[in-house]
């Protein structure tokens, strides 16, 4: 008997965003304290001089594709490809500085919240 | 300048283990109420009438490779190849039926604790 709340069965790959101005964001699950997001990205960068600064730790992995990450104190960006992941913590300062282009780069990133003093 | 305490940049396809009697489980990252692992078959399937009913929520998604789900109370198995995610939630039993022989299947698992009366 398949019920009508039977899990569904997803790809991370299926309905893939066109490319466009933004990076596309589908929230995959979502729970109190933390947050995991599939990451489309077309050849998107950070703009010029932003650092995204966050209070929670973020756990990213690319799955598809190729990215290039910038770590505050750091004099060179990391290159992702797939199956590369990386966890940063909370406030670590960081920029995408490439991806890319004329494919879909799919990224899976899980947001945790963090209490006061860890990491 | 990087520090010592620089965060790794590791690959999920780095290190596979060699088939062995048991699945391979790594910790990717573990907070207070979640669990993030990768999970390597080589060819494993639960037991006989073993269920996994666990009290957390797992979100699993098939990397590479492939595999098949027998939910309960479902006729049918699942079969996933990459990219292919599923939420069960916390006690729906399951199985794993099958996973590819001759190559590794390659999960990446997000156990959430939930509480009492969430899915």
């Amino acid at each position: 008997m398949m019920c009508d709340d039977a899990p569904a069965l997803l790809n991370l790959f299926a309905g893939l965003p066109p490319p466009g101005p933004k990076e596309a964001v589908t929230v995959l699950l979502e729970r109190p304290g933390l947050r995991l997001e599939r990451i489309v990205s077309h050849g998107q960068a950070s703009p010029e001089d932003f650092w995204y600064d966050q209070p929670e730790g973020e756990w990213v992995m690319v799955v598809r594709g190729a990215a290039r990450l910038r770590l505050a104190g750091e004099a060179e960006d990391r290159t992702l490809g797939p199956g590369d992941h990386i966890y940063l913590a909370p406030h670590l300062k960081h920029r995408v500085t490439w991806t890319a282009p004329g494919e879909p780069t799919v990224w899976l990133a899980l947001f945790v919240a963090v209490e006061e003093g860890e990491r």
